[in-house]
């Protein structure tokens, strides 16, 4: 009897630990935010920085994880040249990751000097939105 | 032994209420679709407000939820000058939601006298299409 | 006794092979993935062509399944007289499904003899992006 109340303990722990209720306390405690950026536009380039400034006050700073995935058309916003280096900096001083797609970057013949300092890079811009997604971030196209 | 059935009983509901069949039988009942606009084209606009027509034919009236939310340089669809508010006055009067995010209004120093009549106000739009996306809603980029 | 053990196997059955672990497994044996394209844009029609390749080259051809759904402004990427008629044809090759709207068709008056041969249709683009995203798939707008 007492080795068959083990067995219903266990059962209930993994039912509450592995269900949806786990994840949505998960993810109650901390939003997680991927922007695509993949248009060549400046002004959408700046609102995906906005939507950092505007997320952070949103959920509060240390409340959300923001990552800014740049590829195809969008490269250009991480580029040494972007119009947009000083907001990117302050971006990154904020804690949002911005991501250069390396797919691209080979597409284009860029290399990580042709780049800002400080960003990240993924293998794949499409493959970290698609595996964000899956991992339950909520996901915004710029 | 009444006791450790009770406590079966309870345990196989809880899974069979709150796993996957639930959340499909939810979702089964009324379509849910969140549409972000926050680009400044006027057809982009315009086919954010055909999507209402088309959900609304496709599922019939009653049986989808639509909600619009405007943000960023997409503000403008639900001003008082907005050159589609006719179409909006019509999307609000099929049943739709047009929520303008007042961050972006703050950030445009936008009050409820510049917009549109009958729409509703977010206080941010990012945080309402994540709210919507984590509640299950689809969500389409416009 | 015995009974009692019975339940409880077919209890704990049941959670694994219903719950988050298992729709993991699922996920991972094939990725699934669909694009909107919808802007008039010719350098985006193109971008989501590149997608279908990055993706292909990412996952290994076998392990991806890739749906473009064009829809409103976008349906000209499908269209007989489309620039990207050679790319469309290569992409369908690849083994991408490319999928028009009729809804789009219908209130630009266009039949399946306007079209692109080889490609697929969809009652409405939207319908069929919410039902992908429902079933699963990877939503990345194009």
């Amino acid at each position: 009897m007492k080795r068959l109340f083990a067995i219903l303990a266990t059962l209930a722990f993994s039912v509450l630990a592995s269900g949806p209720a786990a994840a949505q306390a998960t993810s109650a405690a901390k939003e997680r935010v991927v922007i695509q950026v993949s248009t060549p536009e400046q002004r959408i380039w700046n609102q995906a920085l906005n939507y950092v400034e505007n997320l952070q006050e949103l959920y509060g700073k240390d409340n959300v994880e923001i990552e800014i995935v740049a590829l195809g058309w969008g490269i250009g916003m991480l580029k040494f040249d972007s119009p947009l280096a000083t907001r990117v900096a302050d971006s990154l001083k904020r804690g949002a990751k911005l991501q250069a797609c390396e797919v691209t970057m080979g597409r284009q013949k860029l290399t990580k000097q042709d780049m800002l300092p400080d960003i990240g890079y993924v293998k794949a811009g499409l493959g970290q939105i698609i595996k964000r997604q899956k991992e339950g971030w909520s996901y915004i196209s710029g």
